[in-house]
């Protein structure tokens, strides 16, 4: 199953996708978020889809990030370990996790702005986990996909100069820029995907960035699942995103981006994104 | 102004505090929110208290956050220099921030739960600033405070060993466990207060622990609006807690909680908070 918002920001519908057509679940539920998911709302949805109306004109429509705003966007650093590499570190021995504050979140093709005075915004293609059941203490890692409401495509980007050296050493202030986490095109269900092995990949006006594989993580969807919820309580409607692997321009292999370039993303079987990036004062 | 929510989890209604006595804001607002502060509530709740009714057994009541569920927690690390000493650091340069989830939030008396296997839980009285309006690349520190509500009374709860030897050294892990920020229990305007010279006070088990006055803080308010402006937009209902001083367990004076603790921490002019600390079973 795979889920969209469509429309404009703030005004998304939210629809079903299938057969290339976008159901309209206005009638259904609100909107998708946290609630939604939590009441098994995926399933009813996907039941009633043939009674459901064609959403009129919907491939005109802006697409919004497929779940509403989050209570927390949780992200994994340094998950791969040759993007580890890239940027001096080792492999970590366990997961490193920072944050995002949820006002970040943009739909997958929405220009988005460089700060004023950026010199080092950089991309970051990652798997995104979104949580369809309240998950705390869980015992095991096979418990962990039960909490899973699907997966989504997420650029996890970053001002580097922010981040590492304006910091501290603490990394959500180079993460939280607006519109720094555009996240979709659809929320895909489990069932869709083998999340244990998804080609990843990024390109910078159209040359080739990163290309990897969800193999390759250091900790894997089910571990993170398990090892975060020893630290917080994982709620419906938040996102994981699970890090990002080589090919950023932190490597010092590739430009940071200016306005003008357009970043393109893709995840096998999630879909893709597209972004421009813009002076602030055009965002 | 004295704003406070009270009543049960989930169910707390508004009011205004004026004499001593609780005033039901129910008629005016759903709740005091980041939408209710943004429409300029604070001022409309005021000019009509002669006119809202008292609500009836409010001293019955449990007290709840003085702000409904924030889009953010923006927290400053090491903003006392006598803090960044006994932690073994440096005062810092910049400010160094770090973020909590939202659904850490709890009332000022709520129990709290340690973790469960955690040894190392610890304290932090903190003056918190609540966002009226949004604030995004603000020009100076003379701009900030027409972008604050209020301020009230934090709790920043940790648990040591996340924050600082399963993290690789990003704090939020040890930061976000339920119940670790518990906010209140009124949220005062600042005419009220003098913010930039409010004596701050912690104990445990009615033994002092922290005392100190936000005139020492590295970074004031003014200032750090300001500053957080530049990475990230900070929005109506968000809180900033903006560092604690010296006299919490990490300095190794003092030993960590354990179930039966009693912490309380009280601010001059914002309030009192207490709570009593239980093992997760017990929550």
């Amino acid at each position: 199953m795979k889920f969209a918002r469509l429309g404009p920001a703030g005004q998304e519908r939210p629809v079903v996708i299938a057969d290339g057509k976008a159901y309209d679940l206005s009638g259904v539920t609100a909107d998708i978020d946290g609630a939604f998911l939590a009441g098994g709302g995926l399933d009813t949805a996907w039941q009633a889809v043939g009674d459901l109306p064609e959403l009129a004109g919907a491939e005109q429509l802006r697409t919004g990030s497929p779940v509403a705003r989050p209570g927390a966007i949780v992200c994994v650093g340094m998950n791969y370990a040759e993007h580890a590499a890239e940027s001096g570190a080792k492999p970590p021995e366990v997961p490193i996790i920072f944050l995002k504050t949820p006002n970040t979140v943009g739909g997958p093709d929405d220009r988005v702005a460089i700060p004023p005075g950026s010199e080092r915004t950089d991309w970051e293609v990652e798997l995104g986990v979104v949580i369809g059941k309240r998950a705390l203490y869980l015992d095991s890692p096979e418990q962990s996909m039960a909490h899973v409401a699907g997966f989504l495509v997420g650029n996890d980007l970053s001002e580097r100069r922010y981040q590492l050296e304006e910091s501290g050493g603490q990394w959500s202030k180079g993460k939280c820029a607006p519109g720094f986490s555009p996240l979709g095109p659809w929320l895909v269900t489990p069932d869709e995907v083998d999340h244990r092995n998804l080609r990843l990949r990024s390109w910078v006006n159209g040359e080739p960035r990163q290309d990897s594989n969800t193999k390759d993580m250091v900790f894997g969807v089910e571990y993170l699942v398990h090892n975060l919820s020893r630290y917080l309580a994982l709620e419906p409607g938040d996102v994981i995103l699970t890090g990002t692997p080589q090919g950023v321009a932190l490597s010092g292999r590739f430009p940071y981006l200016k306005a003008g370039d357009v970043v393109e993303l893709e995840i096998e079987g999630l879909g893709r994104q597209r972004q421009e990036f813009v002076a602030t004062d055009r965002a």
